[in-house]
């Protein structure tokens, strides 16, 4: 048998703290705004939505955080997660590269997402919430959250787009299978669903609907809270796990990655993957290139303007700093639904401004076909999302080829493509096509964004 | 952190060797007979369906048969699979009983099939075949076996019941991306297939149908193999690799079961738990309860008679002595499609006969209610097949309650449901029901046994 493909760190080595990079950042980040008054944010202010405790990693700047002891008893469930040498994908590439795969699909959601959920559901617990609100497009986010309401006995209700809903039944079975409630949005269970409904009783819902239905029964009531399964700096900590496990791996076979790679939709796989690595390197380690993928037709990163916006449609959340297509920007249908977000995570933002990350932009049939290329290699159907990661990483292994280097490309397969398989079935019959968003329509979203004086 | 959940071999541990429980048998296995000589069969017979190797395995008395290094090479990939304690569970049932599982859900295809499919790819590739065509109900296995094509560049071509062809399109697009042809069964592509067609244009097809059009495409060119997924020696012996690490993992926390517990329809995943324990019985080791778990609605092991039998309804195959429903036997259309089979493993029915195994059926609705059970203490939603397993292990679990014993409970949880969740679906909304065969229908099945004269 040829060398090690599946690299293991026992359980008992299991990361004891997640990494804070607002600790290392060599500019801190724009301040957070109240969407009103324009003054920056404090605690009192998210009090209504978030616990405390995750408020306070939400403004931390320590760089190591403590992970609860019975947030560790739910992770070993799955994690420490693999790390695979991608033997078989190297061979039928014919590169010198090579290329490390973090392995997050083996969670029982089978994605990254219960990492910053099962935290989310804990820290929320702990301070005497009854029930947790949140909101759901292609519904990863809200099976995790439904899973992490299981582990620690909290009443979650999702809204869950309402033309996902009906494509995605099966999404809704995972939710209700552990005790969750999902309902379609816009529903009557809100003001502000009854408001859409009652002027189009046909609506099929959006993401910025459903964030406004669930934040609106989170404030209502003293025992439920909101959760968000991106974006924030306390869902990009959480993730770092994977990315301090993969660098534990790493030494094990003592390789270091010369290239970090992840697909952005929100920005926490990323995030979790890269910055270990990128921590290592502003504290002066060795320099590392970071490469952010997103889809071309929702090029946030690639085409956003770095600049105040909302983060949901309705205008009701604070104003942070970020890559942004404005608020009023829909992304068109295409399949990896978990990076369809007008906004970009303000670390991932304010990091690519400072020139550390690198943003790279694919369209979705090159995505699938690279996604194929891997499966039949690998074994594992990855994510349309992950798919992104998967294109750039085999680009790179090609130039590797055609340059003769030898470098060590590690990137986040952040799930599988088990409940995706619409959208294989789609491309593999040819109706996929590409769907970029019009220049026209881009900028018109753009011109939306808020006039913040002074900044 | 309490103690160890979750309890992991390195991949330099991985078994060398299956087990092949026919060394240690008490009494030897019933011939094989030929369905028109009632000779018992050679080599020669099935060689135009089953590469040499398969066919040798098939009739080896070798207690220790080599798993080739190609084969461990593709297994490690998610091998050694876990074993977990279910402590969350033993807390929710407030139980003494030390609950492990083995879990076979780790697989690309998310069941235990991939253990005999790459190996029988394997041997197939080593003797020049190129081409491999099988039969799938439910697509487990069409899903496994189109991954072992594409892991050893072998075209598969998958016969689909016509029924689930239809409502279950996910799984024709998981065994296209691997690169697998898969066809609705009855199709036109055989003689067999046109016939039916013929008769009935609407046929939405069955298990004997598929078997038979897959069989005549294997016989009519030379570098086209037949393979098979349950039920035959061989294959049970592949998953012997899954008992064999569930022992070592429990050396690893000093424990040994008091009871090994698994789910049977053809038999394969409970053989690959049971057989290396119950080895070491029959060579003087310890004493174990073996639980063959079945559906009430398919009581092949509690209801069926252990006598010669066809393989396949339109008795192409040979005879085999086992414990069958009658090959005319059409199971109603209960969730678990994978324990839809009227006969079981020949050795499974040899050992249950000498009174080694002790089966036991339950109705679907119980073994659901369980699986949510699961899911929710220890955060996997299990297959439809495996929550029988579950079922029984809950029982047990309970009585251990009411008696105070501390027995060690080890079953196999062959697979995750993320491919069932339409069966969840069903059961939450409460349009799931027993669907028991009538005693008239079984007997008249079995009335249509072959007569295997002086046997």
């Amino acid at each position: 048998m040829s060398d090690t493909v599946k690299i293991l760190l026992p359980e008992t080595e299991m990361p004891k703290q997640w990494y804070n990079i607002n600790a290392d950042l060599p500019v801190p980040l724009a301040p957070v705004l109240h969407p009103v008054t324009h003054k920056p944010v404090g605690p009192d202010d998210l009090a209504p939505l978030f616990p405390m405790a995750v408020i306070e990693q939400e403004m931390s700047t320590e760089r190591n955080i403590d992970i609860p002891d019975p947030v560790r008893e739910v992770y070993r469930q799955w994690r420490p997660s693999p790390l695979f040498r991608a033997r078989r994908l190297e061979k039928a590439l014919n590169t010198p590269a090579r290329i490390y795969y973090k392995y997050e699909g083996v969670s029982p959601a089978g994605s990254h997402k219960p990492n910053t959920a099962i935290a989310q559901a804990f820290y929320n617990k702990a301070e005497g919430v009854k029930r947790i609100t949140t909101e759901t497009g292609a519904g990863q986010w809200g099976s995790s959250l439904a899973l992490a309401g299981a582990m620690f006995d909290l009443e979650i209700e999702v809204f869950m787009v309402k033309v996902s809903f009906n494509q995605k039944p099966y999404r809704r079975a995972f939710m209700e299978s552990f005790g969750a409630t999902c309902t379609a949005s816009p529903s009557n269970l809100t003001a502000a669903g009854r408001a859409i409904l009652a002027d189009n009783p046909d609506s099929t819902g959006s993401l910025g609907i459903a964030i406004s239905e669930a934040v609106e029964l989170a404030v209502q009531r003293d025992d439920t809270k909101y959760a968000l399964g991106s974006v924030l700096n306390h869902v990009l900590l959480h993730q770092t796990i994977a990315g301090i496990e993969a660098r534990r791996q790493l030494e094990m076979v003592d390789d270091y990655p010369d290239m970090v790679i992840g697909c952005t939709g929100g920005g926490s796989n990323f995030a979790g993957i890269a910055f270990p690595f990128l921590g290592e390197q502003l504290r002066g380690g060795k320099a590392v290139e970071f490469i952010a993928v997103e889809p071309a037709s929702c090029p946030t990163l690639t085409q956003g303007k770095f600049a105040y916006d909302w983060g949901d449609t309705a205008h009701m959340t604070p104003l942070t700093k970020m890559h942004t297509l404005g608020s009023a920007f829909v992304p068109p249908g295409f399949h990896a639904g978990g990076l369809r977000y007008h906004g970009m995570a303000p670390q991932i933002s304010h990091l690519t401004d400072l020139g550390y990350i690198k943003p790279r932009a694919y369209g979705q049939l090159e995505c699938f076909a690279a996604g194929l290329e891997f499966a039949r290699a690998e074994g594992i159907i990855p994510a349309p999302e992950a798919n992104h990661a998967v294109k750039a990483t085999i680009d790179e292994a090609i130039r590797c080829r055609e340059t003769g280097e030898s470098k060590a490309l590690l990137f986040n397969l952040c799930g599988h493509g088990n409940f995706d398989m619409q959208a294989y079935t789609d491309y593999l019959a040819g109706k996929l096509k590409e769907e970029d968003a019009s220049a026209a329509e881009q900028s018109m979203a753009l011109a939306g964004l808020p006039s913040v004086a002074g900044l």
